[in-house]
């Protein structure tokens, strides 16, 4: 599992340019006898296990996709592409998927429904390869998806859970303010587009502090201002960039409407008018309930798994919410963080890593939650059947 | 002049109130022998003194009305009467026109021309009563006009003038936004008043700042913000209050409607409503070119005056403002301080006081502008006529 | 049981004035033969019930203040005191645990364990009356403590439960600004009061939308903006009043200390003074995780209850939150709704009702908690002398 | 005249890069017989015409120098330097002033004085020609001076003047401020430079609106608002560039202060620190009263000249202001607008242009001001001497 993990780490590829880490990927899975489809959504593989008995599905997600980054690490198998790197763990998530259904393929005959194994392309980049290998169908047939993040900051033997809203929408906006530039000493005849831009981030704080339910979370910041001018010049436009989390589709809606009404208002207010973008990315990531106990249940006795953690919401974006969104399931954590380590970097850094022990307790995990999940329902059946 | 002056200090009258007093200054203009009109626009008083040549007609105005003030001089003429006082000098103005009346009277003979005494009541309360009186005719025939204020913050001997704008034009405004109000801890489920009003205070500086020409003096200021409520209920409503002080017509008529648009935005960013009204007071005084020079070249061989100042405009509001609209003149001020007080007092204060002096100086002034006045126009009707 | 309701509901007190409803209730409770101590921490009464076997003690809280509204119901039952009006279901709580005792009472010699009736004073006005009870000694001996509340707009049959923070840390704050009193007309010589509140207000916003993790609940809210003067004068003075509402001591010790902050420089950069008082309400009601699930546990055999809802915390405050700081416990919420009025009416509104189904409700579940909290801490002991 | 003018217009040298310009002027000057030294300051030129009579010293000044501007004229003497043009018209100064010199130089033997010729480098660019020049001696000597500026949007035949401040002190400050990043989703461990660049800018309006008296004109105006992250992330520091424009050194220097006073408290509010630089430009240009009035009344006898104007101050900043702190005079501008012209533009602008009649009116303007001044006092000396 390593050395898959290490190979991978060694030859990253980018968002929606992936080639040859699908074709390994396929190349694997067909050389333990699964069914494979490539090119599912895209870039996406699809392999399907079917198990000896009749049963339900279970489907496994791994994404496969690295960053656009320079590897800072000094590792043996550092990354061979310049300013490439998998730096947010999903050459283990793959090298976990790959090697557990190595294990699962030789108890084929004894498993009681079946397996499909999604190595999913594009994560990392809106609007991500999820929803398209969704509509190519990887999920037909589906009764169930795990799927987890290997996470660095997270001690190692850690499992994170949390039942409902787990990882933020998180989508962007742009308003681009035009006012009616003019010499710095003549304001009168201008629109000063600084100072409407000025007034419209204070008014952006009271999204979150009037206007959406104090018991939802909510983000809207402001991460660009740009009006850059001479030092005598009343801006003639100006620009603001920014984003916006939360965990729920009211709030979200609400949010994009509510910066619309305070964009409006404030220009209005100075005769201005204003261009406005709202971009959605990717859904709030929103677990199941009753699959998440169930995934916690079995945890507490997979080998590893030292302790279970409720975790609160993150912040961050997955497309691992378009899964959610149809079929039952849930996403957790598991933890990576090596207890020597000096410094933790977090995901995204130059000098990201994970502790490899960790694919070992995410494989187990995933493995026996499928094994809990198929035996489980297939007992039912029976039972209903008798 | 002074037992006049005192004995009006001891009996003010309120604006719009006034009894005795103008039934005072007619039946002094009576004895004179002049033309009295009583009830002139309400409760003003107009004399007319017709010369014994012809010539032109010279107007001079006195205010005779009180303040809402209770007196806080220890004086043997002190106002007897309990929250009334003549806490603006118009006691002396009356005083003034009335024995220069006098004077003129003996001179009736030889005066090439007529004198047209106004004098005025309610001149502290908008909407004063220059404009009715003017409706009533207290200008018909007249050529030019000459006013004066005893000026307390000016030394006695100085006499200041100023050609255009000399006194603001004094507006007021109420901005009501409704929001809606609900408890405290709710604020998605409300619009917040308060922080409306809050944004509006603020975008109301940008009048001045951004939208005025730098050159224009104006102001806008707010002297209440009415939000009353528990500390756990999110205000329904807030109720600003202001003032806006201008010397041109244009500046005016932009700043009344450039309040309203930065109250539609700024409500229309929150989704509230509001209420708009404003309030225009007196125009601004705008002294005439030609008629101030005029003045300025006569009060050189005034005995008394010692410096002539060209003062910097006065932010507060005259209803003089009304006949410079209509007649050519001039309205300057006359130095009543007292170089031996150790604290001077403003204008409207419980201990404001004027040096009596400075009675004679403004008679001598406004007597000689009109004999010259009428000594220059007449000379040149009979140049005309040769 | 609702026979006691109504008579208290007629009778209603306020809080720190409650004479009559205290020694109604001890009078109740020593007529059943429990020890009564009156004057507790004030006015509070605590009732023991000694039960015949050893055990542990477990305490049941209700309040019985009422509050300064005129009740606007029209009901045979309704208050007889002006401007008083049991508007919270206090009424119910109490009659829910007198009841409760007169029941529990004639299992005395059965009881393994004792149980400890609160009735608390004052709970409706900051500090409350449980912090001096507690002090008083009404929890000495206490294993665990329940209490609930009647929810006017919970439907009935449903009890509504959540661990950790279920009702908020409610605090007031009040900011009074000094800048510089003038003439509307003369703003240079000022330090406008409302300009610099107007500021703060619109800064606050950023302590929930910049400052506050997302993830946690916080309310910040101005209820009280007040500066009134005439329109043309510049506010020496202007104070702002308003309410907190956390979950967290942390947030809490954060946002006080951050108003300040803002405050602070806000004030500063108008070169103003400010004083700035922030009063502590009652801390937040955190439910103990092992004892809220074993009320949830015991209320799925209670008649009557027919839903158990997990409940969003609450942004009101209540001084139970005392007690949990001290002994393990819960705090839940027994649906009181009338499934066939035309109109819900929340509490604290003239018009509150509750249906009185509820108090019987809101006895068994408290009943059937204490009893098998009792035993199965019985059983562990005997297990543990064997 | 018109040759000289086309010819420097065709070879236009940057502020403190003039080399053949001063050169050219030099040069002229030496063969008219002047005294001429060079380098003067720097970069300047001064030439001085020893009148063949005692008597007083008349200063004449013209700047010579260019703008880094492409000229978008389409004309036959259009700028031979890419990116270089006179597009604000000192090569029209310099050319009146050499022709005077001509003209002058042949009255040398009448002449009742002398003539000092200042040609003066680097207006455009602060620190400025005049100051160096005038410290290595140009004003030595010198009893009044005169300058004028071609003014391209006031009509040709027109004398703009005015007595006191006629054009402003022209600033620039920079203000950085030091916030601290982080992750767009998570505000409460950041310090948000946007929002405290956003409140900044709201609260420098309050420095026109409500610190600087409504009669003193003063403009603070931030040209560039400079904050560019990516969209989820927050600004570690935002930096504001702007301009202030004033008339007097008290309200010049107290805004300078207010600025560094709201700067200090709006980060105090959020712990963030900051950076300011104030930089002062050219002192306000402040005509004296006598000096300026003799040249009008010169100017109503001057051929070309068809109407006085007395005009508003100008908002941009000149160096002239240098010589008027130290000697008597004037600066005025002459109207060189062209009454055919579709579109006038203004100065510094691609297609700037003036009507080249003008230079005659000014240069007879200046010479007959320069005449009349020496005739004045010389002949005031002889009756003294009498």
């Amino acid at each position: 599992m390593v050395e898959i993990r290490r190979y991978l780490h060694q030859n990253p590829e980018l968002s929606f340019e992936e080639v040859e880490t699908p074709a390994y990927i396929a190349a694997y899975h067909k050389k333990l006898g699964l069914d494979v489809r490539t090119n599912v959504g895209g870039r996406g593989v699809v392999a399907t296990l079917r198990g000896g008995k009749p049963g339900k599905t279970v489907a496994l997600r791994a994404d496969f996709d690295a960053l656009p980054i320079q590897e800072e690490n000094d590792l043996p198998y550092k990354s061979k592409v310049p300013g490439v790197m998998h730096a947010c763990g999903h050459d283990g998530h793959t090298a976990t998927l790959l090697v557990l259904a190595k294990v699962l393929a030789e108890l084929k005959e004894e498993l009681e429904g079946n397996v499909v194994f999604i190595h999913q392309h594009a994560e990392e980049l809106a609007p991500g390869g999820a929803l398209p290998m969704i509509e190519d169908g990887c999920l037909d047939g589906v009764d169930v998806i795990y799927g987890t993040h290997l996470w660095a900051t997270m001690p190692k033997g850690t499992i994170g859970y949390r039942t409902g809203p787990v990882m933020a929408a998180a989508d962007s906006f742009t308003i681009k303010i035009q006012g009616k530039g003019g010499h710095g000493a003549q304001p009168h005849k201008t629109k000063d587009s600084i100072v409407i831009g000025a007034q419209l981030v204070s008014h952006l704080q009271q999204i979150v502090s009037r206007r959406v339910n104090p018991l939802d979370a909510a983000v809207v910041s402001v991460g660009a201002f740009e009006a850059k001018n001479a030092f005598n010049v009343i801006a003639d436009t100006a620009k603001l960039t920014g984003t916006v989390r939360t965990f729920k589709e009211d709030v979200r809606a609400a949010i994009e409407q509510e910066i619309d009404r305070i964009a409006k208002g404030t220009c209005l207010a100075s005769d201005a008018s204003y261009e406005y973008v709202y971009r959605r990315g990717y859904p709030p990531v929103v677990n199941h309930k009753k699959d998440t106990e169930f995934v916690v249940d079995v945890a507490k006795n997979v080998p590893g798994v030292q302790q279970l953690e409720e975790i609160e919401p993150q912040m961050g974006g997955e497309d691992y919410s378009y899964y959610l969104e149809r079929v039952p399931g849930t996403f957790f954590f598991t933890g990576a963080e090596d207890a020597t380590w000096k410094e933790t970097y977090p995901h995204h850094h130059p000098k990201f890593k994970i502790n490899e022990d960790a694919l070992l307790i995410a494989a187990k995990l995933l493995g026996a939650a499928t094994l809990s999940y198929l035996k489980q329902n297939a007992e039912k059946k029976v039972e209903l059947t008798k």
